[in-house]
């Protein structure tokens, strides 16, 4: 492995989110923070510094393979987690290192599950981080979708091969650049338009933003002790539900929106699929709540809400869904391992993944009971390569038994069976809230520190869709 | 397909099951029960009649390919599930008819979950047809395992590759009839064998060979309303815990010790893995429960117990596991998907699909790592054919979506969540108890009629391995 291209290009990444530290350290002085001015500069500061000073010489061989871009992913997501929890630290704001490193990584990682207990209590500044580590998390997730990780998948690298009709090196890089200023232009567009929306619903500036942010990375911080239920509006529901659709659908779409290539965009697959799903399970969770809340308008608002928030793996909430039917807990629980479209911020196995998945299954069952046809798993009407479906089903296997290894040792800290499992589940598809004890109206709270931060691997784990992750533990034979 | 051969095998199999209640309608003579007597004499003599009068004439075109196959085994255990539940309505000892249904089939398919409230109370003769259903069950998966699905799995033909040389059909089922022979030898020496240590321990004769019949399927009905642990005695919980064990084991290696090929037996990764399997899973439980039982013998007594009734899918119980430590919980939990050994009575995933599936996830993560490296999947040093390997992946993603579908449906019940998904984990895995409602003290008495049947549907989609059943709902385009 190329060890100093490594360095070299998470130092990059490193000062980058220093330089980003700016946005908290001016809304503490706009607050009057002084503690968490010092707290966020210091932190800046050094990461700004430690960035600089290992980037200072550019290594000569500068060969980077699909093995050094996924350390460099594994090695920046990590580093940031653990010194993006400084702030809280130094400022007091969440004393507990573990805690500190849990928020973090789940604000990193956009999952957007908590371990605080007086959410309102928290200084404005850190609570503005909060948020923006969602968005951070959410522009992260983007790049490693578009470069790290196209052959998991045949859809998200449509953006580069749409404009790069030669597939070589040079150009590819060229055009990435290129592609990845179109995604950050849409994904600020959207995080604007949102909070201009918000706005006009009259919520407060800093609300506003704050949720955007994490509506972008659809990862679910709130700045609210009720999340979004706090704000009691009909209007802010409806504009964050329709703004999780929007950022659970692949990017990829904004680009042919934007292209005008309106029939692909109609007749894309995966965002048919991922429509047909949301729909059918708001249907069904309206006619399964509707006796709980006695209103038909008002049981299709929050299975709305709650639909999306736990498809988009978002996580915010406006009703406690532990509380509604069993049919409809348990319709949420198996969204929860869908999640987004492929190349959105959304978590999840992905739509794409869950396609294919139960394509590949059709065609064993084809193919087993009329061995002599020839059936082939297609998608948008083109055939997936034998090996890319192959893969999928290996990725599922890899997250099941990864799953189980996880709840089988947080089982150790000694929550019943729902709390652990669904902590395990929310935290790997970058959910949120699950169920029981860490359910919409709970926390992480009552997790041990090695507890909470083994779910803070499996956040990393399940954001960074395992494999870059693993590489950091693989040990290279000559 | 040939339809009129699948009638002609199904008819056969209705037949000799027909002559097999012979032994329930001894046991109703011998304690007098006349309505029990007259109800399993009609069942038998209906079914015998039925299976000769449709195997008067055999088919012309005797061609019976997998398809076939599949559908004759589907049919089969379909239709001896709702005959065989016909003695327990005619006698009144279960009066509902999805209750009947499910008690059967969940005989039949070697699960052992129970819809009754009131064990002691029911006829010796319909209690020695709820144990000998498990025996029946159990020679019908042998011959299964040997017959319908060796290309899903490379060991469970073993025993015939070892004895014909060259493949061809007519030679392959004049051994196969050999084979089978050998196999039930094995199967009835060792039930034989359990009932005698039994009986030596003082258990009553009728106890003692329900017990060896329920043991030897690895189905885990008992006569007791406190299953095993009624009997209070630590030489029958460890002759039962054996019995187990050796019910979980491929039975090839019964036939290679007869054949004195100890080293082979000695050597096998599955068996190997097997064993490695239990005792972790023995030593972790009985440190996690030692507290709960004051004294480390009587942990490890109840953990082994506890541990071989889940992986081998019997589901007997000498203690309530859902008072233990959440982690004890979580293992066991974690032990219905592994299930007992390819080629055995045990239902579950099967070891060897564990194995291929945790190496398919290595070999995955290695190639990865470094693309240009040839990884082979090995099993007993011999490489694993690629097709192999991707079905048993494919077959994890159809067995996790079945399983997904059929909790959300039985969602539907109302019942709590960890009820619901335990109680289809248990039945597609074909253990018998869950957690909480359907824990080893509570059962499925508590579910409507409509989720009965549901559960039923999963028993015997976990014991024929999924694909026969579907066979029977593809419609075969000419």
């Amino acid at each position: 492995m190329n060890y100093k291209m490594i360095t070299y290009l998470t130092a990059q990444i490193i000062r980058a989110v220093g330089i980003l530290l700016l946005l908290p350290i001016i809304v503490a002085g706009v607050y009057g923070e002084v503690h968490e001015l010092i707290a966020f500069a210091a932190t800046g500061g050094g990461m700004v510094l430690l960035g600089t000073l290992l980037t200072l010489k550019k290594p000569k061989n500068n060969a980077v393979y699909t093995r050094e871009g996924m350390a460099v992913v594994a090695c920046a997501w990590l580093i940031i987690s653990l010194l993006g929890a400084l702030p809280y630290l130094f400022s007091g704001n969440i004393p507990n290192i573990a805690d500190a490193i849990f928020e973090t990584a789940s604000g990193l990682t956009t999952t957007g599950s908590t371990i605080l207990n007086d959410i309102e209590g928290m200084s404005k500044s850190c609570l503005f981080w909060r948020a923006f580590t969602h968005f951070i998390g959410g522009m992260g997730v983007l790049i490693l979708m578009l470069a790290i990780l196209p052959q998991s998948d045949t859809r998200t690298m449509h953006l580069v091969r749409a404009e790069s009709a030669g597939p070589t090196a040079g150009k590819l890089v060229a055009k990435m650049s290129m592609s990845v200023r179109i995604l950050y232009g849409i994904y600020i567009v959207l995080t604007t338009l949102e909070t201009i929306l918000l706005l006009c619903g009259g919520m407060p500036f800093f609300d506003a933003i704050t949720t955007a942010f994490a509506t972008a990375g659809t990862g679910g911080f709130s700045v609210k002790a009720g999340s979004i239920a706090d704000y009691n509006s009909a209007y802010v529901d409806f504009i964050v539900t329709l703004f999780m659709a929007l950022f659970s659908v692949n990017f990829t779409m904004y680009f042919l929106l934007l292209s005008r290539k309106f029939t692909q965009v109609f007749k894309n697959e995966e965002l048919r699929t991922f429509a047909g799903i949301c729909l059918t399970a708001i249907v069904l969770i309206t006619i399964s709540i509707t006796d709980f809340y006695g209103s038909v308008l008002k049981a299709l608002r929050y299975a709305g809400f709650q639909v999306l928030t736990i498809i988009s793996t978002a996580g915010f909430a406006t009703a406690d869904y532990t509380e509604w039917p069993f049919f409809s807990q348990m319709i949420l629980l198996l969204l929860m391992f869908v999640g987004g479209c492929a190349g959105s911020t959304g978590g999840g196995l992905k739509v794409m993944r869950i396609i294919l998945l139960v394509k590949s299954a059709i065609k064993e069952i084809k193919t087993m009971f009329n061995p002599r046809s020839v059936v082939v798993v297609k998608c948008d009407g083109k055939a997936v390569d034998k090996e890319v479906v192959r893969g999928v089903c290996v990725y599922f296997v890899v997250f099941m038994f990864l799953l189980a290894g996880s709840a089988l040792l947080l089982s150790l800290d000694g929550h019943d069976i729902p709390t652990t499992i669904s902590a395990v589940i929310t935290c790997m598809n970058n959910v949120g809230p699950g169920l029981n004890e860490v359910g919409p109206s709970g926390n992480f709270a009552g997790f041990s520190s090695w507890a909470k931060l083994l779910l803070s691997v499996d956040m990393l784990l399940g954001r960074l869709e395992i494999y870059p992750l693993l590489v950091l533990f693989t040990v290279r034979k000559k």
